[in-house]
């Protein structure tokens, strides 16, 4: 398998973390209902290819996402491997996170929103009320030592509001940040953002307290912009960068295209970039090839797609 | 439609020429035969959507690429609108040059390789011979006053040699610029390279007196990296842009996949970060949308896919 080389690009971090959000974000996002043996091999399977954080799973109402009931069955099988500080979990509110505690979870993730109209379509709440929602899971998480990220969807636009306000999607951050969160993951949950936007944003959040060091980056593929705006933000300063293996929830051709970036392209262009990220390409490739067969379509991703034809 | 305006972000142009491959490049790829008639359609609508340059077809010997054997009923179909100084053909040698000329056309494109296993395999001859073979034609072109553009395949890797090394692709460049050529188009035939390729390869050109005013940037998206280089090319000065609508020629999910950058995805990036580009969104989706029905598949732009989608 052929990864040109070259000199670390200028402008681009040594080292990029891959939070690879495929597991939750993108077997969400699946109309086919994965079993939980097949999950917990794809997640034993992403952390032998190297992937450094593996989202695993959701405790959201099963009623709600059907395709991650199984959350706690799920993490029983992996046993320790499925809950280290590198295996974060989405909770939505306090019950959620009940069941990530008890299936001995070392790291949550919350989801808030930049606008109003998601919030209340989303988490059937107000902005407001929903950080006041988010207020005592993050306290209590930090209280048993655990870690974690809060995801603002919208960042970049949103289907009601259209363009989204920089200083809209700063306030929010901020209030999550100022619960104690690690780390912020900005999402373009629909996939309008172009690479202009990536800066202004970066910056207004700096001069708000929030460092470059504690962003992350959750571009979606819906127009097929995901890799040139993360490359945006990577000039930046950004080092820590979400995508699902195999382009997981994405597939272009789905009228609910949701469009992740796929792991693979994102790590072709980093290895090809001389930015280096501990994971193997080739055995990642093979992973998403393994589950395509299972889902019954071939993966999104146009890395695996080429290195499958041969 | 949507395309979300922001201030012209900082580095890239003010305005990109977007050189519209689809009816060559693209169709020449394609496993269906398009009727003459839809392909002169096809030109007149991406030039009433506002393209500012549209190859229109090539003079290769039909036995070659049976998919434009019919050069000359197209550009005969369209008249004067199909053979304008913003109309090239490709013409391989003297003898398409020949047809070229009898058919009217202002403008002319010839396709060198930057690798000696490419060059055999595709020209059947040499670099050396194959610049031997460029030279008379070129030379009569501009007699004629014909526009001319170079080609050079495999600037950024080849699936014989691997890597290429960026003197080899100068070298060649300065060869056919030599010849008088005004323009330079860098190809990724292959779709292997990565940001960093880039500038150290515009830096080795202007180096050698070929200047990012006369170069143009071809990527295909096999590995989904395009629109990433193309904006690594932008920031570097380039303006000049090959795509194809629709991402002709390029089905993901085909073992032949080329993999060219589809001209929606590219210039919805465009307009995003505020560079112009002439282009009606709108009125080319709709032409590859009614492309894609004659072809009897899905295009493969992500663009195309979302609007489509609704």
């Amino acid at each position: 398998m052929r990864t040109p080389q070259v000199e670390q690009a200028a402008g681009l971090p040594e080292r990029v973390t891959v939070y690879e959000v495929g597991a939750r974000d993108g077997l969400q996002n699946e109309a086919t209902v994965v079993p939980a043996t097949v999950k917990a091999e794809l997640i034993r399977r992403l952390g032998a290819a190297g992937l450094p954080v593996v989202e695993t799973t959701s405790f959201v109402n099963p009623a709600w996402v059907p395709q991650l009931a199984d959350a706690a069955e799920v993490l029983a099988l992996l046993g320790p491997e499925g809950t280290g500080r590198d295996r974060p979990v989405l909770v939505p509110n306090v019950r959620g996170l009940d069941r990530a505690l008890e299936s001995g979870c070392g790291a949550i993730a919350i989801f808030g929103s930049a606008t109003e109209t998601f919030a209340q379509r989303n988490l059937g709440r107000s902005i407001a009320e929903s950080v006041a929602m988010f207020a005592p899971v993050v306290e209590r998480a930090l209280a048993a030592d655990l870690w974690v990220r809060a995801y603002v969807s919208m960042c970049f636009g949103d289907p009601w509001e259209g363009d989204v306000a920089v200083g809209q999607v700063v306030d929010v951050a901020r209030r999550l940040m100022d619960l104690g969160c690690h780390e912020l993951s900005l999402g373009d949950t629909i996939g309008v953002a172009t690479t202009g936007q990536v800066p202004a944003l970066l910056d207004a959040l700096d001069a708000a307290g929030i460092g470059r060091e504690v962003v992350a980056v959750h571009f979606h593929d819906t127009y097929g912009q995901a890799l040139a705006n993360t490359f945006a933000a990577l000039r930046e300063g950004v080092a820590t960068v979400d995508s699902s293996a195999g382009g997981l929830g994405g597939c272009p051709y789905a009228k609910s295209a949701t469009g992740n970036l796929a792991t693979e392209d994102l790590v072709w262009a980093l290895h090809g970039a001389g930015v280096s990220t501990g994971i193997d390409l080739e055995a990642l490739v093979a992973t998403s090839t393994w589950l395509a067969e299972r889902l019954g379509r071939p993966s999104p991703s146009r890395v695996v797609a080429a290195l499958a034809a041969g």
